[in-house]
């Protein structure tokens, strides 16, 4: 086995599975080996060559403590639903809906302080009894009150008004782990303890974790790398009373609550707290909300406090000789990867789930840790590993999903995880993850050291910028829901695609305007009024005006489905101007509209039959003068504009397809005004992709098809060549 | 011909058409004759049996008047485009896009005052030069400022910020009413002189306009009803440069407007008067936006003035012994029948265009008036009467769907206009027009003196209430558009439908909550943020608790579309607790829904296959508890819930169809918790109605469609008998 068949993979183990192991190490090239939630690392592998890393829960595993330290058990916001008012009393019992073993009501903290009860109906928040201290002689106390029965677990609401609606913000312990449930439920394990979240963030619990965590280093001499599950604070995920998932918010912050740091964070901020601030209406911040100040003040406070503390662990991991790698996932709030605070941190990798091509840049963008490493699908369980299962094809379309975005920007290593046992009874699974990995190893070895070509340098505009960048549109990691797969196919399609990609923020720009003088494109994807497209940052004449002379300067604007949309001063999509169209609200229906004839378009060139626009958008039409690409039933789904030097387009959905790839990709460079540099490093094929990596003197031809494919592969020079190529293959060239 | 045989009808005639028009007074038993434009009223006719109608035009048709009095012509307000700024200076043509011969800028008037420069980025009004006369002392003069370049028509606006956009509202006198330009246009009229509208309203062509009357109906002494068309102020209708349709508002009073009436609007009103008022935007305050409280006080004033008028001209009518009737139609901005003013003016008849069962009740609704008439389709016009035409078709339509609307609220009187000469060319068709007057005249007979029995009192809330009944949803006079087709539907089941139809407001329910005790059934119908369903009256709390205690206490209510949808404190549709609904806008992606599993319902028990929503919505979905009673790839389409002693029901939109149309009836009788008396008045056949008139012992059985029909007839008392109607057919029995 030569040098460079070996390494850049991680397997799992088991007691069971020892030999296994051993051959796969031999087979695979594995160079780490690690354990999963449910397995044992086994006597005789610690000697292995090979490096093991082991699963460190920061927050759970041990109830001793939490059930010793109740008030330092990790804590959540809740709104429970709204309650109509039909009489001056009004009960809502806290915990309907809500898995009885899950969460536990605090009342130990001060609940007139750290709950609310607001008037829906109005937006008043309702003073709780006896917190009416402000009231003068003469004046009368409020009508509305509350108070909570400790006994019955209600709070009861007293004069409140007929027909208003009314719910309460609560605090709540979480008394059994949002994940370490979901496993125990979905596994039907049975007689499992249900393990408790304490809070690291608190005294007694940062102390003690510091301890546990050098303890559990000095009992496991074995082991190279700490996989940490993550730092501290679990995204927002809730059970209903049938223990079904209720919430689920892979970005959500409330979770990450206490009493004591949210004292911690008004201290800082200079400003009362509000558990409003958390709770949103309900809508608990999540990523399609516009954020509010408050909001992104407390993130930023989560950010600096969740790295301060999860540096202590890293340096105590460092001090005692060992790596400490992130997963990111579970845990992962306050740790977003591509913000400042994270580099200080001082990881040496982040491991992360695949689950397609833009879960895979969240890791491989990823700056400021040694190494990232994706695990790849499918996990070795039984949902897969069945009698009659297909892990082979699982594992193709992953991989050949995975390989586009890698191509672009590396991650490290690669990895599986499970039950090795399951895997060894698919001979062609472990046949075909043999390929895979030389392939990876292949690539990586071509790859490294260089930035593959970036045709253009492209910029995704919304509320949140680097913070999510590649996370966008996504609500649980990499789901499909028919209301985001319109719009998460362009993150999809640009993860994989020749271009310098960034995600930059409304306040980037107010910041800084001429941070887009460094910019060709400019995207804005999503529904009106959300934090994608932006909502009321398209009222600010700052925004509104960098934009538009950006494209009028000669930039590209690419917007997709109801971008810059905010009503206001006539018009809904504000840059209407720019894109050429505008959405009938019913405000203009009265508003002769003549512009319905298509035309012929360098952006639809390559497509074939009727595009694919996913959801698409309704009502929207085009302006005069503009080039209406396509429409149906007399609704735009795709138009091209010119304004001053620049370009405008408009696409009303764009699902991920290789079709609708090779249509963004015109799209950019049409909005670019670079349509003659269409063919340089291109295949005129859309189902094979050319990439090149120009320092390193290599580029590759890709078919990402199950098929065999043929092809004009055209180089950086324009020159090209025919080239037939297998189902998935991939071909290395020197330039 | 027996006295029942004669009667109720008006029919056209023309020059070379005498004996033709003597013998279909005879065989239509036609009592009245009218000339039509383009048409002359004969001299052998002067002494008929029958009464003559003659159109009079109250604002065009004397452009001497118009030319020696240049200051009095008819002026609108526009809005230019949005004109983006690149440099300090921006020059605005005024006239671009506009046809040139039928508008011209009014420049006399102080542009500085009635004119409107604003920054559409801003929402800034910009100051025209030398206007800035609040500057003190060491203040800088504002940076924007506009002047107009009367020799170019240019606004030019320096100081201009870069890449904000500048609209200008200005004032232009009507040079070619706008009907007339439509008819010429249409027709190709050729060496046609352009009639100039004039001002009734101005002081010197009042006095003009009233001498004017006079001596025309002196003039012209066979005439018995003069026919207004209308009074004084055409609704909102602009021509391209290419003289194609710009604008059109049936509903518009852009063009109701001059210095002379808003300088005595500021004196009533008490404040200034702003372009903006009138322009709201570009919107020009057209009837899907929710109305400011301006734009409510200039529609008051207007109709308080335009009646006070309109009766000068009907007392003088009457003073000359004739008739005054009104044409629903081109200049009755401020004419709405429905409003207090109406009754007033004194009008003994009313006369409309009838496209629809709508725009039939439209007509027969109005009080205040001896008689109404309905002008039936076709137009005896070449484009229906020509070699291959088939004109009975079209009659048989129009007919069939205003007899519908007929049936409830009936029309006093059916006619028909346009060349005489053309319609006697088609037999067929004076055949089926004989049969149609006769089954007129025998069912108002049956009807007259009574109200068609009602099995529920139902209203319509939207922002316009009674002033806009039976026109909702209506751009221009009964036409279809894509956006408005699935909600007015709604309407136009109701039209025919054996209820109590009441059109409220908002305002109505702020003054008088109490007046909802006296219905049924609620509905709100139409898109989010528009005027049908309410926008932002959807924060009042006074109007969702209103609503809430109405359904609660057992009251229904049913909304389309988007209803009562406005972004508050956690909802979307705010009303989502009363119709068990919400809509998906991004927010709540994060929330698990589980309900989606449809259910057979009584709404549904007579639809036959996939129920048409039309343009439906998208992403409504229902919360935990509802009734779904259709969705499509989960996205609800029909939904049922109880609220309190009452009952919620969504749809997503119901184009008109005889089957829809029962949907909607069963929908309203289980809103109301009356699925027993469903069987009462009723047809187990949809395409077969029931109307009973209990007062005169009378009730009907009519077939809807042009093929036979077989149905069970349920009475009043719940007995049943089966019947087969022919094509058509109308039975009448005793009860
Ligand atoms: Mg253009
Ligand atoms: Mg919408
Ligand atoms: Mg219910």
């Amino acid at each position: 086995m030569s040098e460079r068949r070996r390494g850049r993979v991680t397997i799992p183990t088991d007691v069971d599975v020892v030999p296994e192991t051993l051959e796969l190490v031999k087979r695979w090239g594995a160079d780490a080996i690690r354990d999963c939630d449910g397995t044992e690392y086994p006597e005789e592998l610690r000697n292995v060559d090979a490096k093991v890393y082991s699963t460190y829960y920061t927050t759970r595993k041990d109830n001793e403590w939490a059930k010793g330290h109740p008030d330092e058990i990790q804590q959540m916001y809740i709104m429970t639903p709204f309650y109509n008012a039909v009489e001056s009393t009004l009960r809502i019992h806290l915990m309907n809906h809500l898995y009885p073993d899950m969460l536990a009501v605090n009342s130990r903290d001060d609940i007139s302080r750290w709950w609310e009860v607001i008037d829906r109906t109005t937006g008043e928040v309702i003073p709780a009894e006896g917190t009416c201290f402000g009231i003068r002689e003469g004046e009368i106390e409020p009508e509305e009150q509350w108070h909570y029965e400790e006994d019955t677990g209600d709070v009861v609401i007293t004069g409140a008004k007929e027909f208003h609606d009314y719910t309460v913000s609560f605090l709540a312990y979480i008394m059994w782990d949002p994940v370490h449930m979901y496993n125990a439920v979905t596994n039907d394990w049975k007689g499992v303890e249900k393990q408790i979240t304490f809070d690291v963030r608190q005294p007694k619990t940062k102390e003690f974790s510091m301890e546990r965590l050098r303890k559990y280093i000095a009992d496991n001499p074995h082991i190279d790398v700490i996989r940490y599950t993550t730092f501290f604070h679990q995204f927002t995920l809730i059970f209903d009373e049938f223990a079904r998932e209720k919430y689920v918010d892979w970005y959500g912050y409330s979770a990450s609550v206490s009493p004591y740091i949210l004292k911690q964070f008004e201290r800082e901020v200079g400003y009362p707290f509000r558990p409003e601030y958390i709770i949103d209406q309900g809508y608990m911040n999540n990523t399609y909300r516009v954020p509010s100040k408050e909001f992104r003040d407390f993130q930023d406070f989560q950010r600096r406090e969740v790295a301060k503390l999860a540096k202590e662990m890293v340096d105590i991991t460092h001090e005692c000789g060992k790596e400490a790698m992130m997963f990111l996932g579970d845990h992962w709030i306050g740790m977003e990867p591509f913000m400042d605070e994270f580099k200080e941190i001082g990881l040496d990798a982040v491991v992360g789930s695949v689950g397609n091509g833009a879960t895979l840049r969240l890791i491989s963008d990823i700056e400021g840790v040694k190494y990232t490493e994706g695990r790849f699908l499918p996990y070795f369980f039984p949902d897969t590993f069945h009698e009659g299962g297909d892990p082979v094809k699982e594992a193709k379309v992953n991989w050949v999903t995975a390989r586009r975005a890698i191509l672009r920007k590396p991650i490290d290593r690669i990895g599986y995880g499970g039950y090795l046992k399951l895997a060894m009874e698919f001979p062609e699974f472990i046949d075909y993850v043999e390929e895979v990995c030389e392939e990876f190893r292949v690539l990586y070895e071509n790859i490294k050291g260089t930035t593959a070509h970036c045709v253009k340098r492209v910029a995704v505009l919304n509320s949140w910028g680097r913070m999510r960048a590649w996370g966008n549109h996504m609500v649980h990691h990499a789901l499909y829901y028919k209301q985001n797969y319109s719009y998460a196919g362009i993150i999809e399609a640009l993860s994989g695609a020749p271009f310098d990609v960034r995600f930059i923020s409304f306040e980037d720009i107010r910041e800084n305007p001429s941070m887009l003088d460094d910019i060709d494109v400019i995207l804005n994807v999503g529904d009106a009024y959300t934090a994608y497209t932006g909502g009321e940052n398209w009222k600010d004449e700052g925004i509104v005006t960098a934009i538009k002379r950006f494209v009028y300067r000669g930039g590209g604007f690419i917007g997709v489905g109801e971008p810059a949309a905010y009503q206001w001063q006539g018009r809904f999509f504000q840059l209407s101007g720019v894109l050429g169209v505008e959405e009938e609200t019913g405000f203009t229906l009265n508003v002769d509209k003549y512009n319905w004839d298509e035309h012929k378009h360098f952006i639809t060139e390559d497509c074939k039959g009727d595009i694919d626009f996913g959801e698409g958008k309704k009502n929207i039409f085009a302006l005069d003068g503009t080039t209406v690409i396509c429409q149906r039933d007399k609704e735009v789904q795709l138009a091209a504009n010119g304004f001053g030097e620049g370009r405008g387009v408009y696409i009303s959905g764009l699902p991920y397809s290789f079709e609708n790839s090779r249509l963004l990709y015109r799209a950019i460079l049409w909005a670019s005004s670079s349509e003659d540099e269409l063919k340089k490093w291109f295949s005129s094929n859309y189902n094979v992709e050319v990439h090149a990596y120009i320092k390193n003197g290599k580029y590759c031809v890709v078919n990402n098809t199950y098929e065999p494919q043929s092809t004009t592969v055209y180089k950086g020079d324009g020159t090209s060549f025919e080239l037939d190529l297998g189902a998935n293959e991939m071909i290395w060239y020197e330039i």
